[in-house]
């Protein structure tokens, strides 16, 4: 008699209703990879009578927490209700009462992680989250399991697809940035309200969640240095394309020795960059590893089937570390001390735009200025505006620490001939 | 007392020293994978006098396979000798023993695979390959587990380092087919005999087990359709270029339902899609599943340290079976029927470009013949050569049948106005 192990399901909306669908019509398949058979035994909703499209027995729903948490046939709990403080109560109180938990929620792991990570350590419990992160591709596991025999240095993710979207309608087609975003929301990619998403913030979560697990370091969304893309304009897209370079919104993970910067902004990145062509809806995290070198991984970011089969490939891989005894043991308690790196210690290549008079003079007191900080330029681009009684002027640095960066612009605004820096952007990801 | 699982190795060349040495150094990280200690028992080598530069104990030498393949204490062999006849043969003694099998040894999977296989499938052993197909990216692992919960509908991949970096050479820096091919074997991207690469066939013994895991259907190497890359021209480059494709080495395996096309060909792809980017000796995998949709797997396609990292991670995943007592039944075994597409099944785009006489009517007799065969153009790009006395017409089809478009290629031969079909590429991975 094949043994079976039970699932509880907290939540029963796209998500859920997606995972129930693929453990029953896999059934099959999951056993031959676990060696057990898979059921969901019970299912916390908020409406016992709603119609849903999908056949339960009625005795599987339930509307209390607690029949789930205190259910000892069950084995693992699936969190796919979304939001956060009632989420986080409920994983919580199942990791406290020994089961495993899968989830797919980013805000929590975000915010609570550590948290629960602790928790779920003092238990021996696992709690897994790929689809948390980039839903369509199998990104957090191949961070875990690429640790056990190499070092990432560095992580570049294009983890939002509605600024990608906006970025890539803005690059292609020219549009006004309110307007890609009206139509973004039309087609349902983008929000009612956008500001998460716009702002950075969600980005900023996912790459805090990579961070930790790619540094096995504790790193909190207060960590990330954020920057959304709201005041990216037409110009600054079209001058980085002249120069060599696509915008996206790249949440950026790295590292020297023990230090480490976590951060989300538009960024610069060359055309041949493998993410320069990261378009539309989707989402890609480039990893670089000591021992592999770099890799990329592409795909969908979100939708009902990408998320579900991902929190079914976390369940698949808890219901074999119970079979063998090794729950609770993934590399996921972060191990090393955090330790950020200070302002002169991240570097990086920037670029900025710049209004000025157009006088005699004005481009050599520019470059002294840029000089005197230490900052040396790549590359450089003049063009007359307003009938040449302006001029915008573009530069790419070379790689300059940020505080270098950082103090020449505040210097710019004192100089005489400096109208106005409209714009200032990083670049990431040259290739050798 | 913690268990221990013994492995043998067969062969101790660059790939074997790097496994070794990932086992010694990850010793805490692999008992907390798989809840057992890994040791490498026995290694079979040629020479035990030879120096390594690594520590091993004379009695873990031998030279003698049946010492490793008799030895009832190893679980896992892990070939990475090389070469074909002995590998296959010591391979199958080991199976036949009732051991696992990793190997990194695409020459011996494309061609023996199905056998191999079978025999694994019959002693109830795991034969895992992951690192005989682009081994710095976990490709048939994330093929297999998607296939738990998906249905795979198209694979394309740029999975031969040595054509990717002779292409993009050529598509970048304008520089000659031979010119390339020379810097490519000085700086050891391409073999003293580089047949097997610039012809296809390397590419073809990959798509052939991408197809055969995808698809779950016995695609030999006879099933697929090669073409290389030494007919390539500046001129084909610049012209794909000018009308928005990038030229790579793609595999594609493809299906329709039941009936699947397996081919490696020099393949115009779009610009913006995420293969055009993969450039120099990378390789890039790109899959289409009915769940998940479009996803890409970017990385390093060789090397010491990527190809030991796929290969110990096979070994954990044997490891870990074990212990789950579930070996041998991984989705490995070719569930259906194979069904090839015949030629009026497979459809794509073309490119092709001819020589003709600059004649009145010229353009018109050539539409009539297309137009004839079924065959609509999507793009045409006529230029004068030679004075005028000749036109360089280059043409993209709409998506048509290869029956129609050899047809038409062929009758283009005998129409008066044409002097020659100079050159001709399959066109894939229009973006929607």
């Amino acid at each position: 008699m094949t043994q079976v192990m039970n699932i509880g399901l907290l939540g029963f909306g796209t998500v859920g209703t997606g995972v129930l669908e693929i453990v029953e019509q896999h059934q099959d398949k999951l056993a031959h990879q676990i060696g057990a058979n898979v059921k969901v035994k019970k299912i916390l909703v908020n409406d016992l009578e709603k119609e849903r499209g999908i056949h339960v027995q009625p005795e599987q729903l339930t509307t209390n927490v607690e029949d789930i948490i205190h259910d000892e046939d069950i084995d693992v709990v699936i969190e796919v209700m979304g939001g956060i403080e009632e989420a986080r109560r409920c994983m919580k109180l199942a990791l406290e009462n020994g089961k495993h938990v899968v989830t797919a929620n980013k805000d929590v792991m975000a915010l609570y992680g550590s948290e629960l990570l602790k928790t779920a350590n003092d238990k021996h419990c696992d709690l897994f989250y790929e689809a948390s992160v980039a839903g369509g591709i199998p990104i957090l596991r191949t961070i875990v399991e690429g640790l056990a025999s190499d070092r990432i240095t560095k992580i570049m993710g294009i983890v939002n697809g509605t600024t990608n979207y906006i970025l890539t309608k803005m690059t292609k087609e020219g549009r006004l940035y309110e307007d890609v975003l009206k139509e973004a929301q039309a087609l349902g990619y983008a929000e009612a309200d956008p500001t998460a998403d716009v702002g950075g913030l969600d980005a900023a979560r996912k790459i805090a969640i990579l961070g930790t697990l790619g540094f096995s370091m504790n790193l909190d969304l207060d960590d990330v240095s954020v920057e959304g893309i709201t005041e990216v304009t037409s110009q600054d897209l079209a001058y980085s394309k002249q120069l060599g370079y696509t915008m996206k919104l790249v949440g950026i993970a790295n590292r020297q020795d023990d230090k480490v910067e976590v951060s989300v902004q538009p960024t610069l990145v060359p055309h041949e960059h493998p993410l320069a062509s990261v378009d539309n809806e989707f989402n890609a995290v480039y990893v670089n590893g000591e021992a592999v070198g770099e890799t990329m991984f592409y795909g969908p970011g979100a939708g009902k089937l990408p998320t579900a089969t991902a929190v079914v490939s976390d369940l698949v891989e808890v219901l074999k570390n119970k079979r063998l005894g090794v729950n609770g043991n993934s590399a996921v308690i972060p191990q090393y001390d955090k330790q950020l790196k200070t302002p002169d210690e991240i570097r990086s290549k920037y670029f900025m735009r710049i209004h000025a008079k157009d006088l005699p003079g004005t481009f050599a007191s520019l470059t002294a200025l840029f000089l005197k900080n230490n900052i040396s330029l790549e590359k450089i681009l003049q063009v007359p505006l307003n009938e040449g009684k302006l001029a915008e002027i573009i530069i790419v640095t070379h790689e300059v620490t940020k505080a270098d960066y950082d103090r020449v612009r505040k210097e710019l605004n004192n100089e005489d001939v400096v109208i106005e820096v409209k714009s200032s952007y990083r670049a990431e990801g040259e290739m050798n």
